[in-house]
């Protein structure tokens, strides 16, 4: 991903925390990540983040997507002692659909990513509207969209270990490089 | 504490979460958990909170101050093979002296309670303002008070067990009894 795209990103994900009153700092607003899975298409597959916190014990984020942005399919595996990431997802602005194992929702509200259909597994649809919570257990897959407006997402979890993360799309790279312009 | 009261203050919480745009369900709005240690001085030394999630290996929750209320000082001590609650403080609205133990700032900007002064120890001052966040580790005395306009406080944590949180000030019950008005 270049350099360009990624600092243009980070504005864009800082502006929709300004829009929902969400204060950081400057030091957060330039190092917000910015994760395009190594797809080249991070406005359909991608998604923004600021790690508040991560110790060995909790971790605490916020998750920006852009209006119908998708974090693609994976789960979080065990990692020696650690039974894998759990997380809670809770809406804070915008709409986020996510779908997890489970009983395939019949008509799902969300888009799958043209040309990434078979990377797409688990249909079971819980819609979070601002105020509402999910929590994912680990190993369970799970991949998530924004509505048309995008979203503001508060992520409180277990130790994050996002390198570990096991993708159903085998060309993901969750840790792709960065080009200069 | 009056059933009243609680309610009084629940409503209060409540308006101060909406002036800074964090949604709460309903069910969360009339579970706010209103703290008065049992000092009978909510306006003083109390808080309120919301449980967002407390699991065995994570917890988040939004903490609110009224204008200068203060959470008395306190420790989290190791409970069997849990070394003890480690917790991060996010201010999200508002401002937060908080004190922990360490070098006492030479002209603190908190007011201590009036009355409480011998259960008041520790005295090195962080202060807190919207996207700023500090990160207290398990044992640590600390005790904290909002500016004058209140706060509200993201709290990112490991397991919380309020109940065995130790006091400064021997006279507070952190789970006072309820009394029907």
């Amino acid at each position: 991903m270049k350099r360009s795209e990624i600092v243009k990103a980070q504005a864009r994900a800082a502006e929709m925390l300004k829009a929902c009153n969400i204060e950081i700092t400057e030091q957060e607003r330039t190092s917000i990540e910015v994760a395009c899975f190594g797809l080249n298409e991070l406005e359909i597959q991608g998604l923004e983040l600021i790690t508040y916190v991560n110790t060995d014990r909790y971790c605490a984020k916020e998750l920006l997507l852009f209006p119908l942005q998708t974090c693609p399919e994976h789960l979080h595996p065990p990692i020696g002692t650690d039974p894998g990431k759990m997380e809670t997802f809770r809406c804070r602005s915008g709409k986020v659909f996510l779908y997890v194992e489970g009983e395939a929702t019949k008509s799902i509200q969300g888009i799958i990513p043209v040309g990434s259909e078979p990377y797409y597994t688990v249909f079971n649809e819980i819609e979070l509207n601002p105020g509402e919570q999910y929590t994912i257990h680990p190993g369970i897959k799970h991949w998530f969209q924004a509505g048309a407006d995008g979203a503001v997402v508060s992520e409180f979890s277990s130790t994050s270990r996002d390198e570990f993360d096991i993708f159903t799309d085998t060309r993901i790279e969750r840790m792709p490089t960065v080009t200069e312009d």
